[in-house]
């Protein structure tokens, strides 16, 4: 199941005052700034915020990983150095966003979500805030994750288009990545659904139900984490801040594109798992009417047949047929008769 | 459940006829002024409406708070020193009002319904009207709340942006509050919906249907109320008014946020409850079928075996098997075949 | 229930022909002129049309109110006299139009439909047309009705607004009393739902249905009417024609809000019926269910209990139990055994 | 039933194509000309297409009312006379088109659907493809009918506008025609629906499920055509082309209403035929309610007595009732206050 | 069942990486170039990508077409050469695309999706990449199929306008024939649901439910490619590239028309699905309601017959009826005037 988080802030609060909502962690907030250029890279771990200031005006692109947003303080002052304003370090930390993106003078403010698949079918969303500046980027993100580590790696290996490019390129990396992230989610949604369906056509039971209606729930979530996000590639796109090159618009439509199909494959899902429900209580009424069926049948022929027992298991002293020698035998006969004019009946009702 | 107020007029009355339609109270119009900038503060409660009449021109920031609507003569006298529309007066009286934004030319009205979270999770809708203008903001409710008290904290600890802004940000400060109130009675929904939706998947009762319901119809009231207000924030922030510095912008831009958010929260939570719906009626479903099955178990095994008994209830004088030796226990076998057959069928057909 | 007319025209007739599709009526059609500006006022009835024509080019506000379109020759006479286009009458007369505005160069035509509640729930549609010229009102509508009286009222007290402005706040108020007659009807729908609900509530039955269906109905015969209005008003209000005058804007303004409130609490009632016929349908599910496990636990007890007894019922020569001393007792005690597992498993079933 | 047409054309052909789709016939294509003015007005029928060709450039209004598609060579010669465009001459003879609006340098053409009620209360779809020249209109049908007889009566009488007016005024009477021909079958619909809606609140049962499946099949096939001919009409309204002259456009704006309101019509017979289907399920559920509530208290109350009898027909030695001198009525006794406590718990639980 | 490919690509790969997602197979990749204008045609298989590079140049208009994806160093050659950016490669490759058009300055790329109707009514999707040239068309695809071999056939044959025109009318025809290709599929998809509305009617039954289901999910998939594809055609229509001749449009408006009646034709068809699903669902409550009657008329009169005979047939000592000369028939006729009177109650209930 999607765990969510509270709303934008407590009630009351003056607007900009900085809590973070999510669980308080013990562990520091880990700091990692790559700098690098066509030409050099280098990657180090910092302790405290101060060692990232100096990278703001370099002219290579410096990337500053934040991970972990329980230490306000340190938040505060990289926000502070890099004069972001008070709302967008709120937003920041306040985990519970809505997918958004936000243009300033200087920088432009992107917050999503990304959905990681944790054991038991469970998923987990953690919001990501980007900060895209003219040589630097900021990333935020609430606990360390593996999701970046291929950027990392291209980084370093120097292959492909990304050393060469500015810091609205790796921006742009971060997103799709992201982005690439709900497909690899939606992919294992997808075979579930299959799975379940197959089972629906071919074995139909109650334990179908829980599942259709998990995944139907998922499927809310993960939806009101895309449609938005949806806007936010768009308007990411379409800005004409000059911190976004010509050269990388292609790709921001290519992560537009990307976007849509997640909503169109999580839009299809929601007919698929709508359809499945409707087979589901459909089965349902089909198995009542059988079971009910065998019951019908079974009481309807019986039901006389009894009657007919009980009339000649009466103790009354005069009753004829009891004497007859072929009374018994008669009686059986009728029985019999009765019992295939209904089976007859009921076969031309095509109830058997 | 949200109690809702009549139309907007008597029928047939000419416009602009200022009629309470609230409860009626003895008790009388509450009217406190808050005056302060950056440097003094000062708060009073006025006994009556002519002592606010010389703050409408001071260059300080004037914070006309009423309470209570019941006194209309005190409203229209307001209203007429502060110049406002007879129109307005109307709608600020009737609390039946959409939420709406309306501009003038020196001043601005927003009307929006606040929810209060009451004991037995009633939730309480209360009309707030907030007239902007140069240096005032009035506010209007019908009962004397204290959602509002933290603000009052705020400004008289002179901490943070608000005094040091004008009084679009006191208005903008009243919005947002009543926006984060949406926040705290959505969460307290929230968990009602989680817990109603465990107590679903783990034990499916009749009971369970009426919150439902009472839910979704809470969710038809609060997105009545929070629709309309996204149209109101985001034309409050787009308004081209001088009565608006560009420095609060931002601070919309937020509320706006919040609101799309609460709206999204609003759609989720009816979308969740909607598949509540269909499992709670899947849940029921599965009960009669498993009910059924029981029954046509017992029925379909008892029916037959109990007719071989009454065939050998009856009095017929000539019935070989009575006088047999072996008659009795051969018949309990039989009996025991017919119900191990019929056991194995069913099992075959997946009914145990 | 709402009645409903017929289409726009017969089928074939050639555009502009005159027809009027009401009921025909003896009576003859009853022609109102009421002449004022702010000093005078003259109230008179006249007998044929011809008397109306020499008002149309007073410099006074003149009201010409027609009731009854059955004499199409009196229509037609004054429609040529004020110069409106065949379409135009045809429209008036044709009693089944869609609400609609059209402007002219000399004239505006508003259709709109006013409810009137009649007795036993019934709500009766009646059709309105309103021509508005430079300075005169011809108001059209089939039966005389009490709605516009009051409007009679305050023009002849001469109190308020109405007798300083012009004939396009004339025109406003005719279709603002029609809005608010609305409200009339909504809130007497909305206490017959709120009454079925709670009905629904504490105690469902199938007499619940019908009363929801004929609400259901209601409303969509309702929202017909009101969504086009929504337009009409709209339109009216941006109308950039010489006829309307800017002071009357903000009551334009006013009605329209009302309007989108009207349409709101409809689609706020369609939403509530849905929700109380999902409701119908599981309280009856739950009944079934009740009923159901009621009949499943009094037959799956007896009926292997009376098998039993049809056992020792059997006339076999050779069963020894019969002839054992305590054969009775102990046959009634392993009964009730029987009965008191059973009670236990349904129990624990939750079935009871 | 509404029969359907195939799609546009046998997959691959090239486009212009000419092929005709529906049933072949023997009969040959009929062409009538009527050419008028205000003065004189002629009628023929003639034998060959190229009969037609002096009346293009006549400057009178010529009227070539094409019926029967078959000849296509017939169809093809008139075309190239005429000079429409290839994929013109498709469209008209692959009657399976969706209603369209098409604007040429020289001409209009404008296809839409015809529906005619045949006997069993089928519907027949007819496209109707209309070509509108400077001063002549080309109309072309599958099938001779007699909708647009009573336009060739109005052109004889010379009577109304139609004589006076030009060509587009032509094409819009038999736009008008068709539109008006929709009424004729939703009013027939309309009454279909109230009776069956009656049946339905007096007397359900499962012969009403057929009907409304068959009216809803109707209305979506219905809605199918007039959906696109509102966009069709509009389009033909807000034309610029040279071909419409100013005098029409209000007629023109007519229809467009009329179509609006036929597309609320079938909408509201929609909405109102699911709210049937709802109340027609709920009432076979309060049905089976019924059915099963009887049967639970017919079987719960003689379950019981019937296992009672079963004990004292028991053959034990030793059961001392037996023997008593007031066992039998006893037992009717206990049997009696059995039924009645049962009774009184069934009026208690509201099932009697 | 429509087979369905992954997304994008592997998550986490830089952009443009080229990957082809569809099975593995053995098989070179088959490249025909078709090279024609007016007067001379040549078509001619080659073996390596360089074969084409001389044609990008040429003046005559060159058709290059490509079956099979998995040699990607064929296509990247190809691709280099014909300079497309690396993410139209990437998309060309990637078979699970949207359905989308984007125009580069030399150069249009159109993805869209073919269905093949297989063998045991499955629909099998290919994706078709056309690359729009100055005077080439690429064309991409998964497979051989021979959809396209009627194109072929018409350019041969030098038969109608193909061979005149440009390469736009070219890419247009591979459109136009896709979308023709729809129809195919959209006709055996009506007339099975025809045939299974007619079953539905007539006799319905539980084997009805599971194709109702496929065809639904049919349609989820189809709409999911013939949406997206409306706005590729509608944009292609509008688009204003250079490479678009004038005397293309009127084609281009005539497959966008096309596009718009399949997706009708999807939306009749899924409402079409829905209303019979609905009639499934009720059809089967009818059915359920008629076996519970005839259970309940059996249970209802013989179980009260029952008892009685089970209380003459206790064994009390004193039980004067018994020995009653008459008891026995007495009796019976007591049995016969209850069941009377049941099944005359039943007539008058019309369960019968």
């Amino acid at each position: 199941m999607v765990k969510h988080k509270k709303g934008p802030k407590d009630a009351g609060l003056p607007p900009g005052t900085l809590i973070h909502v999510g669980e308080k962690k013990t562990e520091t907030t880990k700091i990692s700034i790559i700098d690098y250029d066509e030409v050099h890279i280098q990657e180090r771990m910092v302790e405290s915020a101060e060692e990232c200031f100096p990278y703001k005006d370099r002219p290579t692109v410096t990337w500053i990983k934040i991970d972990g947003l329980h230490e306000i303080d340190v938040i505060e002052k990289i926000g502070r150095h890099f004069e972001l304003h008070p709302l967008v370090l709120e937003d920041i930390l306040n985990t519970g966003q809505r997918p958004k993106i936000e243009e300033f003078e200087d920088y432009i403010v992107i917050i999503i979500k990304m959905f990681i698949l944790e054991q038991k079918g469970r998923i987990d969303a953690e919001q990501i805030s980007i900060v895209l500046g003219p040589n630097f980027v900021l990333s935020f993100q609430e606990k360390e994750g593996d999701v970046f580590n291929n950027i990392l790696e291209r980084l370093k290996k120097g292959k492909g288009r990304i050393r060469k490019m500015k810091s609205d390129y790796l921006a742009y990396t971060l997103v799709d990545t992201v982005v690439d992230q709900y497909f690899v989610i939606l992919e294992g949604l997808g075979e579930k659904i299959e799975s379940i369906e197959e089972d629906l056509l071919n074995n139909p039971g109650p334990e179908t139900l829980h599942p259709i209606h998990e995944l139907k729930r998922m499927m809310i979530q993960l939806r009101r984490s895309v449609w938005p996000l949806r806007e936010v590639v768009n308007r990411f796109e379409r800005s004409e801040s000059q911190l976004i090159n010509e050269s990388t618009k292609p790709f921001l439509r290519d992560v537009y594109d990307h976007t849509i199909q997640a909503i169109d494959t999580i839009e299809t899902y929601r007919d698929m798992l709508s359809g499945m429900l409707d087979l589901y209580i459909s089965s349902v009424s089909n198995r009542i009417n059988e079971v009910m069926k065998v019951l019908t049948i079974i009481a309807t022929i019986f039901i006389p047949l009894t009657f007919i027992t009980g009339i000649y298991g009466m103790n009354f002293k005069y009753m004829p047929e009891l004497g007859m020698r072929w009374g018994y035998p008669a009686i059986l006969i009728v029985m019999a008769l009765i019992s295939v004019t209904m089976l007859v009946y009921f076969r031309r009702k095509r109830w058997l």
